[in-house]
């Protein structure tokens, strides 16, 4: 168990299986990088079918690794990306032309209804068909021409973690291999991960900022890849401590939602080194000047507002780093509220939407 | 002026602007739909380019307007639709092949460069580009292709209210007209419109629900094409009134963000006579469940917690009238909280992100 996680331990029972998938991450990382079951013939597959554009199905955490995955698509691949709503299938009937698409449905369970019946309707209208999910005899991955495994283990919490970089990891991963390039910086991941989890500065941070968090309203925000990571925690928050987080890529924050922002406010911004972090620059100066508290994730430099990630990580995989202190953070504030964050008010494991 | 957005005039000069747009709606509609510039000659050209996707370039309300563009082109014309986000040409000069891909710009100024900048990139990558934007002369408007005009009149104040639903109506003409599909009710939207904006009950029920709205947080959602209108309606909120909102689908709303509901959160919902309508009826009785005060826009019964439509609006046309209340609301809670939603903290009308 990390420090970081560990932080509150022993204030209460409560989250138990959150905190422990936490922990595992770096494991399971390491899993699916050592095991690579079947990532080469899925590749070979879409290259020969040689996509044109590329469609995303799926809701909730996975949802927000499908936006991962857009823009992943277009900057390695140059492969332009959409999201398709299950609804236009189940309410609309919608049948659309999907010659040419490569439709990635992405879920933990692989057990909603709805992702199924979108998938299904994918494939009879032409589309190639990848499944993305933690168990290979779901009915998404059955569903499915491709079926690619997450590899995480079973995830009990009701709050997706390990699920969620899991699914950024295999995203990663498609497309790099996809687009031919490298990246050596994959092997590390585990180690980085370790890193973040057991840094006593990080849990230390997180721990002020739980007692300084005394409102009920949040706002996170991140560019390029990480704008996922800002949705994703606003996810956490929510669901384990019933604040009003809203995620924002840093653009889409700059045309509105940023007049919330106020002393009453807490705000969590993301960075990284490379063009999106320093895009953040002039945001988190807009956010300091309009008194909301900060707590910034992926600075380089540790003080009592800052999570350090470590050095020379690639923007592509920063999300799988800066996503660990908010898990921790939300675990940690939901604990010190008394809450339990593996059994969320009027939350399933499994959603079924239709 | 309407009633509704007339309810609290007398309480403040605040928000002139704001408060004309949103009653001068109708007569726009009838405007578009009146002198159509251009229209035909756009189909004709998309047609004999013959797109295999679609994708929306798009930042803020314009943004939301693409939400509901992407669930029109899919529902109506059976093609798939993505969002592209400027930011994989600006930070990582992406330059996806975009042939076969029709890529729409939407934006009420035409003005900022990083949306320009894309539409560039699209072009340029094979796309054919079409603008859609409220000045013919702004950058964006003269780098595409096609140019299709809002006609809404010159938009003054910051929250953005006219150009949305004048941007609605575009998109479902250009999607309608694309599918060969004809719409009687187009014609009525106008006369839909004013009966809303002068409805007494509705405005009663907005007034009512100002003096009961005694938090920060709300939560709107919507399903199908009122997806869309949860999201504007939650920046409406957000501009104006600097209250945390958030919108969401209601099947996403279920996958989590449901869990902060109670009755310190008051929610939003948006019905419809249609299959999203129907679909939303169950996610009512848990928003009900949770103890949330609820204010329905769109219910068939009026109450004091339901504004009601006209009867016999299509699902596809329901958003521009959805809207209409939650514009006027944002208006009233912003003047009884001594805001001005004409000039928010932090806002100019054109934001330029890079």
């Amino acid at each position: 168990m990390g420090a970081v996680t560990g932080a509150v331990t022993g204030a209460s029972m409560a989250g138990l299986l959150m905190e422990s998938e936490i922990a595992e991450q770096p494991a399971r990382w390491a899993d699916q990088l050592g095991r690579d079951r079947g990532l080469r013939p899925i590749v070979d597959r879409i290259r020969a079918y040689g996509p044109r554009f590329v469609t995303f199905i799926a809701r909730g955490t996975s949802d927000h690794a499908a936006t991962y995955g857009r823009y992943a698509a277009d900057v390695l691949c140059g492969l332009p990306g959409g999201s398709w709503s299950p609804s236009t299938t189940t309410l609309y009937g919608a049948r659309p032309d999907l010659r040419g698409c490569l439709a990635v449905a992405i879920s933990q369970s692989g057990g909603s209804p709805d992702l199924s019946a979108s998938l299904v309707a994918a494939r009879e209208g032409g589309a190639l068909t990848l499944a993305i999910t933690n168990d290979p005899a779901s009915p998404l991955a059955t569903a499915a021409e491709l079926h690619l495994d997450l590899q995480a283990g079973p995830e009990l919490a009701v709050a997706a973690t390990k699920s969620f970089t899991a699914e950024l990891l295999a995203l990663a991963r498609l497309f790099l291999e996809l687009s031919g390039t490298a990246e050596p910086a994959l092997a590390r991941l585990p180690e980085w991960g370790h890193a973040v989890l057991s840094d006593p500065a990080a849990a230390e941070t997180i721990a002020a900022t739980v007692d300084r968090f005394s409102g009920e309203r949040t706002v996170l925000t991140g560019r390029g890849y990480s704008a996922a990571v800002a949705h994703e925690g606003a996810l956490k928050l929510m669901e384990t401590c019933y604040v009003s987080a809203s995620g924002f890529s840093a653009a889409d924050l700059l045309h509105g939602p940023i007049a919330i922002l106020d002393p009453g406010v807490h705000a969590i911004a993301f960075t990284s080194e490379g063009p999106a972090g320093r895009a953040m620059l002039p945001v988190i100066d807009r956010i300091r000047s309009s008194g909301a508290p900060l707590l910034t994730i992926g600075g380089t430099t540790a003080d009592h507002d800052t999570v350090r990630l470590p050095e020379g990580v690639p923007e592509l995989l920063a999300p799988l780093l800066q996503v660990l202190p908010v898990q921790a953070f939300a675990l940690s504030l939901a604990r010190s509220r008394g809450l339990d964050p593996d059994a969320p008010r009027g939350l399933l494991k499994v959603t079924e939407t239709r």
